[in-house]
């Protein structure tokens, strides 16, 4: 009966799609228990006696007097049995149950573009016909869709092309519209037996992996030690399959409020740990470390359960540090050392890494420090390095920078509820263009300008950059084209060699403008030297073949005419 | 002086162009005398007498007792002499006298893209820089507009590019504006002596043909015999001269109402010949007979003059049927045989045939079964199929077909009249963007949610499709440099013949997209299988001639070793 | 301590960008003194005296009793002392005065695209994957870039990155938005020292030149001789390094007002020397000398200080001349000779000629008439001309032309001041689609349409030109990929060189359309034919090289067969 009834469902979800769905069966987005205020809860001390971290964070704001059940569940059962954990509430509700406006904002679905908007769609921002070429090999090009917004980052990670090779579908279309975030698995069903992470649709890769899932969701915050270190007792890790990771049900939620906000203190934290590790690495090389007025970070380990866990509180609001943790260059995967081939495996830390440096630097840091390749062109044999999305180092030391603007001020501004006119930090993090008032027109920023002005600037400023990202595609191509031309014709492996660097250089300082979201509005002064650094490396590649090229027909014209 | 008038004419013609046309000379859309109802007309017993299928389809319906004058000219005489052929009224104001909501929404003209909006142009559905590539070899490369809608079908097929070699060009500009549809030779000058089809202007191609005009127009649907045979007394067969047939000026309105609905029985019927004859072929092996939902046809002879012309009568409105009749894949033109090379001429029934069958149906279709070649691509030397617009093969199996939605709930919807309240069927056939709330939003379908959610929707399952089908190109476009390369490096003809299939294979799954109208909205399950099905096609055929490169090579080297 | 003052201010500048600059020292747009208008100025038969043709000049119209004082200074000190020249107030504020609703209009700023909208970009007019390839090894790779509107002329000149090798920047970034037009150095800086007229910044060309300034501004009317001509006491030249000439702060006002309007007579004029000598050239061979309704000029030479100056006064308003000043097609640089290779430099008029004919007729104008070579393709090594933007050629002839339109009928068409009622002729020059009523619907024009009508038929012509330009990309990258195969080949120079031949043929009748500004829609006809013929040339081009590769290929097997 049972299975009857299972054949049914599925044949009703398959056959009435997102109508008969939506009208029917729609789980709605209710608030579960835990959402009622704690006004009483047990006696913190008691807590305290273990849990010091816990006693000093709480005594740095807000939280202070908050009882603990508001946040956590199994509390009595933890305090008779230790090994009894408690639980922690993650769902973005348990904080929305006090800051309703932050939450409501949180939740809205960005419409202003569509949901999986190929970005090598002609239209958008690494159009083909270069993008699958000059990214040829990589995951990315099996899909390099946008997502919509915070809370639906995990979702559309999880149901990406790329990610995990089609096995996880959605239940009901994509969910495009009118029913907000959800927990994941209220809405994908997994098409597969078994837990292998491996292809299954056609066209897609299973490229997702434990390290990129961090900045997805945090749901599993305590079941991770510092840096995925595969050989602690931690439940996840480096090493994880992805996969199972996904079927196990711990991670539901696109971006918890806890990544930014630490519940204990009331206060700006960090916990992305590749991002600790950057911030405290002897080196002090990165751009955090070289800013005069960088934000002081106090690291704590909140460790309890046999791992490491740090988090890092910020002094104050500081959105580079806070968006930085995901809004970044990072490597999370696999790679291969450059000079021996030699690949490097889960087991290496390398995997787990932020640069944290701006983009002139990413050729030294990748190929002369790190010497580690992400993907090989099938093409040229290029060793290369696929960007993420790195938006905080971009924005250093760029005008609007060096002008005290931060994250916060354009993408998630200072907003007044229509209702009540309180003034509250409206945390939809989209586009200023969404509300260019409450961002490029607030406070002592652009007076005088009018909303069509900001536009305007925004426009042109994309404008000239999209420009040069086009050129420097087109360059980038060329030179691929010619190393081919070079292989072809044989030419010496020292030649190849150092046209091969050449595309590395090229790549590098391309590439990254295609991963970070804003067509080099971020720092259009830093996008343009990129840009035309690598029209340059492109053409000096293009030279070396082409020199070559031309000495071996005059020797082989030369050979002829002495026979 | 007759001659003299005719070159002002010209002259006002050319000099003033649309404005002094519209200003002076306009023709009125004018309703024609056969506008005015006629209440009682002949004695239709007279009529049957001769007309039995008549009799049996006026049984049918609502127009039993209509005067046969309303539609027909020259009864009398006819009475008289059986030989003097009645008129029959094919303008579209002929229905609209009695159906005014109707034709008046079917004569709006389509304002929301540009007329003679080139499909290769980069914000369109089929860019360059492949598109050209792709297709090279074939007229559509020389225009492959859209038209703007269906009453402008005929005037637009006659103008295109590709169709009559220039040789027809319209009087007043395009005649975008706000003049609405008319015959098309009130608004087109024949600017050549004669009747040949051949190239007149630079850049054209003279591709129009008498199957390609079955869906344009039915103006002349007693002038041609059942699947257009040559060898009956009908004035118009498949070998006919499109030229002339366009000079008769008997062609004059795009798309008559009776094309869908009978007009004797006021049922919904299916006039176009190669739909009726794939629906009752013996293979009984279409979508239509693999559907247990199917609406069941009655096929009628209603041939008269020496010739069968078959029409079917629909036991009910099925949009997939009638709007199949056109909006389908066909073969429209001559080709060649697959296996031997021999030309396959308009003698040949293949030259109006519709497969009516899914896409993935289609390689086998048209390789195996009809063994059948539409044109050879130059370059790679592959025999391929071109594509028409196959929506309805498309909407087969769908997400929405299977919800029990048509055609007509998206594209024709019932609207109410503003004015009087009247809910009728719009005949605009236009997007559903045109009137969300008419289609998305109306009836049980996508209840709660907004305008903007359902153009959210729409946009988000097209962007994901066209980022499919721009990846697609990309793999053709390499397949093809890498035949290219393979021929010259002088391969052996079996691996150049493998790759060949590949290309066969690859083009079909890919240009269907191009070819159907919604950008995979309609299917876009279908078409991202399809699309992927393609790109592997494209890459396996790739990997045939590397490895036959390779081994070359390698061959090569030994030898050179050997010496 | 005025050093340091610098430093704090450049840091100021650099720190706080647009924000604090806008906000605190941003200059006012002030009408300077001689804003006021003189009523009684100094006897003007004492200027007479010398100045005949001034006399001459304001016996015409209105200005003959305005006091001289109004339009220039220094007059006492000249009336004293000849040689203390007097000034001339080459402000637009200077005619703004009396002429208060023209400047207003022309000093708004052109919001409807970005600035800087580079035209590669896919959404543009030039858009790569072609344009980086089709114009390589020109200046225009580097930015083609659209102006923002006429007063931002010299600006956006100064700082497009293919003019100054990046040398000036602007103060603030590039001041976009709501300050409106200013005089150049009160918004740039020269970032180097000295006057080199090289490339400072990555990706850039030094190719502005003393001729292409002539279109840009004529601030410095008075210190350049009749075409620039080098052996003359005038201060600038043909020969003259732009750098300095930008440096010297002479040039500081984007299009002056008395570039079309004489403001002694009151009268239209043409001051734009190459012009003049186009339509006073021996040949006659101008379209406006085809032109049987050409409006009539007079040269009259205002030369005074030892050098020629001619200007032309016009019998009445006629745009095509007026505009075609500037928006035409010209040589403003060196190239070679085509035959001999040899250099044209500066010395030859021809590096400041209008050839103002269209399009057909420019291969045979530059190939056989001026042996004249703007730069060579690196690829193809064919001999080819770049285009500058040739709307009034182009509008020659066409249908809007013949119905008696000018470019000032749909550019700067009569408006009505909305609080006075007054009506005058915007002087904004903008596309009619900012205000349709004003142009399309006036006067007798397009009676009948709608806003939305028109905007639809000018989206129509556009659409099917623009799928025109991106087929003749299409072929002519086929082409230039051809040429380099059999270069490769090895083909004979003959063959080579009538490929090329076949290129620059094809380049010219397709770049013209990209340098024009309208998609085509100023003459569609001509459009279509010209791309037309460019397709044709491309294609033909490919048959002599594959017809070569060919026989090369029959020749080498018949000789391994005869071995």
């Amino acid at each position: 009966m049972k299975k009857v009834f299972l054949l049914v469902l599925s044949f009703m979800l398959v056959s009435f799609g997102s109508v008969a769905f939506a009208a029917k069966s729609a789980p709605k987005t209710t608030v579960p228990d835990y959402a009622k205020v704690v006004q009483k809860g047990v006696d913190y001390n008691k807590c305290y006696e273990c849990h010091d971290t816990i006693k000093e964070l709480r005594g740095m704001g807000k939280h202070s007097k908050l009882a603990c059940e508001n946040c956590h569940g199994n509390i009595e059962a933890h305090l008779k049995e230790p090994t009894n954990h408690p639980t922690v509430y993650t769902e973005w509700q348990a904080c929305g149950k006090c800051h309703k406006e932050q939450f409501e904002s949180f939740m809205q679905v960005n419409k202003h573009r569509p949901a999986r908007d190929e970005k090598s769609q002609l239209t958008n921002r690494s159009p083909n016909p270069f993008w699958d070429k000059l990214m040829m090999g990589h995951g990315f090009t099996k899909e390099h869709a946008l997502t919509r917004s915070h809370p639906f980052m995990l979702l559309d990670q999880v149901l990406v092309d790329r990610a995990a090779g089609g096995r996880f579908q959605p239940k009901n279309g994509w969910m495009y519209v009118n029913e907000g975030p959800k927990k994941i698995w209220d809405v994908i069903v997994d098409t597969q037996p078994g837990n292998d992470h491996k292809v299954f649709m056609k066209q897609t890769a299973a490229a997702v992996n434990p390290m990129c899932i961090q900045c997805k969701t945090q749901d599993h915050i305590l079941d991770w030690a510092y840096l995925g270190d595969p050989n602690t007792s931690a439940p996840f890790n480096r090493k994880s399959n992805p996969t199972a990771m996904i079927q196990s049900k711990k991670l539901q939620h696109g971006l918890n409020c806890y990544q930014c906000h630490d519940p204990h203190a009331a206060k700006p934290r960090i916990v992305r740990d590749a991002l600790i590790a950057a911030l405290t690495r002897p080196e002090a090389d990165t751009l955090w470390h070289k800013d005069p007025n960088r934000t002081n970070i106090k690291v704590i380990d909140m460790g309890m359960r046999g791992y490491t866990r740090k988090i890092a509180i910020l002094e104050k609001y500081d959105s580079r540090l806070l968006c930085g943790q995901c809004h970044v260059e990072y490597v999370c995967n696999p790679g291969s050392e450059r000079t021996t081939g030699k690949a490097v495996g889960y087991d290496s830390p390398l995997t787990n890494h932020f640069p944290y440096k701006d983009v002139l630097s990413m050729y030294d840091h990748y190929v002369n420090q790190l010497n580690f390749t992400d993907f090989i062109h099938p093409l040229t044999g290029a060793k290369l390095v696929k960007f993420q999305h790195p938006e905080a180092e971009t924005f250093y030391n760029s005008k609007h920078a060096k002008a005290g603007v931060g994250c916060d001020t354009c993408h998630t501004p200072k907003v007044k509820d229509k209702k009540t006119g309180k003034v509250y930090t409206s945390h939809f993090a989209v586009t200023p263009k969404h509300d260019i008032k409450a961002s490029c027109l607030s406070g002592n920023c652009h007076k005088g300008w009018t909303e069509k002005d900001a536009v305007y600037a925004i426009d042109s400023v994309k404008a000239y950059i999209k420009g040069k990202m086009r050129k420097a595609e087109f360059w980038l191509s060329a030179l691929i084209d010619k190393v081919v031309e070079g292989k072809n014709a044989d030419l010496p492996a020292d030649v190849i060699a150092k046209a091969q660097d050449y595309h590395v250089k090229a790549h590098i300082l391309w590439e990254y403008w295609t991963a970070e979201n804003s067509d080099g509005f971020h720092n259009p002064e830093m996008a343009r030297e990129s840009l035309a650094q690598s029209i340059d490396a492109s053409m000096a590649g293009i030279k070396v073949i082409d020199d070559a090229l031309k000495a071996k027909k005059a020797a082989a014209q030369q050979n002829q005419a002495q026979k």
